[in-house]
Order: C-alpha cells, then structure tokens, then sequence
C-alpha cells in the first residue's frame, strides 16, 4: 500500500502559483486553504509578487524555509515539469497537480512527468484535478477550488470528474452527508483509485467509499481489492461511458480508454461494489450508507399518512425484491389503540390525513419493535394542519427512544416543499435519510439489502489441490511455445495461492 | 360529453360544513376561495354559526337568498346524504364531496347518494376528495383544501389521491409548471377520469393533461378517448397499484378495484399514453411538456462545462434512443472561433471550465441553428468564476434571439447548489424545463421522442370489406351458440366502421 500520510495528512503546504487575488484558479486554492483553516502553515508560491493575499509569498518552492510536505501545482502546462523538479529536490513528499494539458493530449509529457515523481521519491494526484480535501479536525485540508466545505463525515469519495466533485460536495452539504476525504484524482498518472481504496480501507474513519469512475487502470486489482473491502465498509460507484457515445465522450474528456460495459458489469458483479445508474442514485445510497446500518433483511414496514404515496412506495419496494411484510396481530392491535378506524393497519400502515406528529411518534415506535420488521420507511405528506417539523420532531424522538431502532434501517420521505427544508435539518440530525419521492428510497434500500445478503455470505473456499511442481513446470516449459503458457500460468497460480 | 361547467366555472358556490376558523378542513376550503379571489360570492353554510370567517353564514343552504351553481360539501358522512337533497331542490348544478367513509367501506350508501345526484340532475366530484381547483382569472377557484395556489398556465391534472394532489401543487409551482385545472377525484363516483380528459380535450386552455390513477372504472372508454385526444394534446400517466401488495393496498385506499398490471401495460401501449414511472418523471415529463414544443426527431446536442456530467449525459441519451448527433463541419468551426483549443468541438460540446456567460449564449445559438440539431441540453455546473444566473441569462438570451429556438426543445441541468435555484427563476422565465441532473432530462426527453414519433405516424386505415350482411348475420346467428359469436361480431364491427 502507498504511503500516502503526506497528502491526506500534511504538516505544511505550498501553493506553486498561489494567485495574488481570489477569482483564479490558484487565488481560490490558497483562500480556500487558508478560510477553511489548514492546520500546519500554507506557504504561497508566486514568481512575481511578494505578497499573494495578505500572505508573504515566495518566488520558488525552493526559497522557502521551512519544510514542505505537500506541494499544489497550478502553474502553466509548461512549467509543471521543472517545478517538480524543484519539489523534489526540497524534499516535498506529495504533489496535487491542478495544471491541465498532459493526458488529454498526448502522453509523453506525463510519462516524463511521472518518472520524475517516481525517480524523486513522491507520490502526485493528478495531473489535470480539482484538488484534496480532508475534514479531520487535525489536519482541516481544502487543497482544492471547491467553495463548499462539506459537513465532517466517514464517507470518502474519489472522483475522475472534477467538476462533477464540486456539485457532490455541495450536495453532501445540503444532504447532510458527511464527508471524511475528497479525492479528484484527474488522469491519475501516479495515485490511482486502487489506491485510495485500499488507503480507506485501512482508514479507521471511513466507513463508506464512494467511486465516480470514467475509465479503469487495473481492472484485475480493483476487483481483488473490492472483493476484499466490501466485506468490511460499502463501497457505491457510478461508472459513465456506458454507451459508445458516452465512452467515446470519455476517453477525450481525460485521455483514459474507456472500458467497454459489458466488462464493467461482470466486474462489479464479482465485486459487490453498489453500482448506480445516476449520480442522484449515488448521492441517495451515500445518505443511506452513511447514517443508518446495512438492512438485517428485505422486510420493512411503510407508514403514512396519505394512501397513494404508500401504494407507490409499496409498488417500487415490492418490484425491487424487498417485502411489505405482513404485520403480526400484536402489532396490528397496538396500532388499532391509537388510530381511527378508518385507517389501515395492514402493512403499509395508512394513519390517514388525520394523523398527528403524535401518532407518528407511537407508530414508529410499534413498528420498530416488531421482529418480522427489520426496515421502516416513513412517509409524510403536510395537510393542513399537522406541521412537517412537529412530525420529524416526533419520529427522532421516537428512534432516540425505542432500543430496537438501532439494529434497524430507517428511511423518510417527506413529500411537497412546506415545512420540508426545515423538517429535514431535524430528520438528518437524527440520522434519518430522507428521499424526495417514495420510489428514491426504496430503489436506496434495496441495493443495501442485497448488499447486505452478499455481506452476510460465508468467504468462500478454493479447493486445495495438490501440485507436483516440478512436473507442472516441466510442463508449462514444454508448453510455453503452443502460446497457452498464460493462461496455465494463471491457474497454477490460483491453485498455489489456496 | 358531460357539461362541467358549474364545476369549471361556477358563478357562486356554498360551502356546507365551512368552518367558522381556519385548522379544520371546511375552514380552510371557504378562507383558500376567499383568498384565492374566487370571482364571484361564496356562501358559507354552518348549522351553528352566525358568523364564518367574517362573512355572514346560513344554517342550510335552503336559506342562501341567491342562486348557487356549485356546493362544496363537507358536513360528516351521514349528514351528507340529506345535504345533496337539500342541494338538489335549490337547485345546485354541481357538488365536491369532500366528506369520506363512503366506497372504501362498503358500497350501499354511495350508491344511494349517486342515485339521487342523479335524479336532481346535479354533477358531483368525490366523495372522498380534496376538492377542485382552477385558475382561469375569470374564475380563479381553490374549492381545496391545498394551501398552494399554482401558477396559471396549460395543464390540467387529475389526482386519485388527494394528498398527493396537494404536493403535487406544491411542485407545481416550485417548479414553474402552470396548470389549469386540478381535480382531486376521490373515489369518482360520478365524475370519473374519463369525463375529465374528454372535457379538457375540448378545453381550448388545456395543452396537457396529467393523470395519477389507481384504478381504472371503464378502461375500453379510455383506450377510445385517450388514442383520440393523445394525437392533438399529450397525456402523460402515472399507474399505482403495480405490485399486488400496491394493488392490494390501493383497493383498500379508495375502494376501487385495481387493474392487473400487464393488462394496464398493454392498454397504454395502445394510446400512446406517456406512462411514468414515478411521481419525480411525472413532473419531469410535465415540465418539458407544459413549455417545450414536441421534439422533431431523436438528434440532439449537448453543451457542457464539464466533462463527467456531459458523459453521464450522453450516455442516459444514447441508452434511452437518443442520438447525441455528429455536428457539421460548419458548426464546429463556428464553436472553434470562440472555444479555447482545449475544448471538444464534436458532440458533446465540453467548452470546459473556464467557459463564460458569453460563451454558452454563443454555443447555443450556433447548435440551435445547426440543421441536424432538434433538441438541445445545456449543462452547467458553476465553477468558481462564472456564475449561474449570469448562463440562464446568458441561455435566456440566446432563445429569445435565435429564430430556431421555436422550432427546437430546449433543456437545461444546473449542477450544485450554488446560485442556481436563482438561475431556475430565469430559465422558467424563458420556459427551459430545468433539471437537477442529467439523466432526469434525457428520461424525460426520449419520452417526448417517442410520444412526437407517434403523434406524426399518419392515422391508421382500416381495410375495407365488401360485407354480405345477410350472410354474415345468418352465420353469426348459427355461430351464436358455439360461443364464438363475439369474436365475430366484434370482427364485423371493424369491417362496418371502416
């Protein structure tokens, strides 16, 4: 595994072209550095002023006194290679490259860009990227020119679009998803996404990793390591380029070959890795992922206050492979103690228009604490007069209340705009997910529970065989000329390894 | 057809059971009609009340001095049969029965009621609804009640579930969709979805019409109308009941029996129906619909500042049967004289980040005026320099003063969360259907693709057959007892109709 402490971790920091004023590129990098508190000192590096936003600035990273651990290149495409250079002979350890014009157009010049990092002993994001952001208190790194500093979370995300890392990290703020790394990992010429995933997984503060992916480096390594991850934290990625338009689209967009997708479907189906459609579907599975546990099973219960939200809910749940599951009597009884006798306490539990915040307090609570229950989607749609705020008042309440909400996955979707906004703030205070429309959350919640059945499978076993080596290589030698030597190669190998 | 126009534009109307404060649903319906502007007197009736809301109120409707054209009545269930009567002899034309506990209980009493509504030759809405709303100015009627007054426009809607009719209002106007008409229509005991697609079919104000079923009540009567009115005004559907734990839960909803699936699948194939899948695509299909012509062919463009949403784009269009379309020579060189060289000039258009206002109103005039070009997404996602509601107005301008742009469907998908619900404020001043991503615009659009395929298909000619009627009616009538008879007589029924 790569060391990669100095990037996510940095004592200090130089911006190389750190702009005198906000508005550019490298202006933004360093105010951003600099407003959301970097923890070590941020040195500002500019060939012609000597001062850049109030801050002394230096005319090269090799004027700088102190030690440097991180370098952020925004220079022009043709200065990159020689301040790398000088990087490397000051003993920086890591590089984020913004500059852009390598991969997209060619080639050569990042491979000598590469070698350069390699020969000088540093790691490099990009070429080509947004930048890193890390919301751990010790270190509070925004290396990048995204405005918006997310809500601190356990959910690492890397991105191949750089510009689409600006929207998730505006979204993870409206959505109350917390983020713990942003990566916008450009052409990855040097640190991969193979990389970064096997760093998260050995990250005791992620919990959940997020993909955007374009193109694949090392399909073979990310399923191996993918296989092994996702036994112990989801991982949830959108792959674009699914069509030929959209993977010809790509390969322009960051000089990477698109894979074809019928590989990248048996891929991920050896993996267990989420696969999204949409981005809006993976912004709805992180919300899930990130509050709430993995689904015990595919029985949940629905409750609402209006009948045709739970038809649908019911609808998308039941043609997902979940199950509206029968109530037992118990429960149906405890819920005919409180509601009137027009509603419904058949699972979806209909309260009807006249339920109050109250009665979604006590429902929530009957629910949860039946066994056949193992996921509760709350539906609410404001009338006249029961308030969105009081009902999600009440539920939180509810949850913080009944011991068996722990082992249980809770989903909201809290229909029309109002009271909505302000309803959210307490639902996601209390960990709730919730989804605009009933057929957002249910699709979330069935890939969790499918996840979760592949979580709950034993490893599987390889059969040991016994080898006798020495007549396989006699074997594989005589056999090399017949051109199936690799392919043989590879099954010994499997055969060796258990 | 039905004459609904005592319910469409009544010159008065009573509210029975109007309650003397607001909080209670016959107090929100009379102060939403007072409030809304109601054109014309509004008569409230309390049994016990002086005094509603400030207006002077009658113990029966007997004793309004006026002439009353519709009632909006919502006494409790067993007050509601002699309230009709009462209705009848005073002459009401049309009457919302808001009040519930009729068909999801049993069946007796409702068809008691529809009897006599009947006989006093009186048109009702409900029972069991939310009311009607409609906002002509000559009427400007919220008979519901739904706090949220829509903004006016072209479509109508009918709802068969009540709360889902009141976010749907909300939506409505979050997401500048104009509607005409809103009926919520219970459990349809006279008024049925049927006769409402067939008024507003004659409804020169209605250029849309929406429906959310759970059931259907005659569905031959709708394949009929529906392949009639679909060829000159879109009806865009959503379908509840799906599953059987959906239907199940429908049944017990408003007490209609929900159809099978497949068999409402194979209905709306033959009207060309535009049948949604969720509540979230009934609104994307309607904002597309309501200010967007029906686009010309399945060749659009894409234009984006960002790589990753432009694949993801691409890659939802080109599945979806949409050709992201190879441009012209003329045209790329037109986007060459002012894109960085940087930029991908082909399909779809990446003019990168650092893409200004200036640029994306210049690139969509050149793709507008491109021949091949017959719709156009413009995807933005606002990066640190250009701001969002200087592109909307930038793409506002654009449309304006491009004479193409009449011609053309026109999309838009605003990233992040950054000044773009200010952009919205623009672009739905310009009438661009705008879209939280991308993938909701291309679902959406290759749904109007097919529906403009259908709608310029030339209308079906039936064969026609010299017929020896007297022959073919000996044979039916000695086929008669063989039980294929129907076949038959339906087969000849073709014949004759030509």
């Amino acid at each position: 595994m790569l060391d990669l402490n100095a990037l996510f971790a940095p004592r200090s920091i130089a911006v190389i072209g750190a702009g005198r004023e906000r508005g550019s590129v490298g202006g933004e990098i360093f105010h951003n550095l600099l407003t959301h508190a970097f923890t070590g000192p941020v040195y500002p590096v500019n060939a012609k002023a000597k001062t850049v936003q109030s801050v002394r600035a230096y005319p090269s990273i090799k004027d700088v006194p102190d030690e440097v651990d991180l370098a952020v290149i925004v220079v022009p495409r043709d200065f990159v290679q020689g301040v790398v250079e000088d990087c490397g002979r000051k003993g920086v350890k890591a590089l984020i490259v913004i500059s852009a014009g390598f991969g997209e157009t060619g080639g050569a010049l990042q491979a000598k860009l590469l070698a350069t990092v390699r020969k000088l002993g540093m790691r490099m994001v990009g070429p080509n990227c947004l930048g890193v952001l890390t919301t751990d208190p010790a270190v509070r790194m925004d290396a990048s020119f995204a405005p918006t500093w997310p809500p601190q979370g356990r959910v690492s995300f890397s991105s191949q679009s750089g510009a689409l890392g600006l929207a998730i990290l505006d979204y993870a703020k409206e959505l109350g998803i917390g983020v713990r790394n942003f990566v916008s990992v450009g052409n990855k010429a040097d640190v991969s996404g193979n990389d970064l995933i096997e760093w998260w997984e050995a990250d005791p503060e992620t919990d959940v990793i997020l993909l955007y992916l374009e193109s694949f480096g090392n399909p073979q390594k990310f399923i191996n390591l993918a296989r092994r991850i996702a036994k112990e934290k989801p991982i949830v990625a959108v792959k674009s380029g699914r069509t030929a338009a959209g993977s010809r689209a790509a390969s322009s967009h960051t000089g990477a070959l698109a894979g074809e997708d019928s590989a990248v479907d048996a891929l991920f189906a050896q993996t267990s890795v989420i696969r999204t459609d949409t981005i809006e579907e993976l912004f709805d599975m992180s919300m899930l992922l990130a509050n709430q546990p993995v689904p015990a099973s595919n029985r949940l219960a629905i409750v609402t206050n209006a009948g045709g939200p739970g038809i649908m809910a019911t609808d998308a749940c039941e043609s997902r492979g979940l199950v509206v599951t029968p109530l037992s009597e118990a429960t149906m009884d405890k819920l005919r103690g409180f509601l009137p006798s027009e509603a419904s306490v058949k699972n979806p539990v209909d309260m009807i228009v006249s339920a109050s915040a109250e009665s979604y307090g006590k429902a929530v609570r009957v629910l949860l604490e039946d066994p056949q229950v193992n996921s509760l989607l709350v539906i609410f749609v404001p009338p006249i007069i029961t308030e969105a705020p009081a009902v999600a008042a009440a539920v939180r309440e509810a949850l913080a209340t009944t011991p068996a909400a722990k082992e249980k996955t809770i989903l909201a979707c809290f229909l029309g705009t109002r009271g909505v906004p302000e309803s959210l703030v307490t639902l996601q205070a209390g960990k709730v997910p919730s989804y605009a429309f009933p057929e957002a959350a249910a699709i979330a919640l069935s890939r969790a529970v499918d996840y979760g059945k592949w979580k709950r499978l034993p490893e599987p076993v390889f059969p040991q065989f016994r080898v006798e080596k020495d007549r396989a290589a006699k074997a594989i030698s005589g056999a090399r000329d017949k051109a199936i030597s690799s392919f043989w190669l590879d099954a010994s190998g499997v055969r060796e390894d258990g």
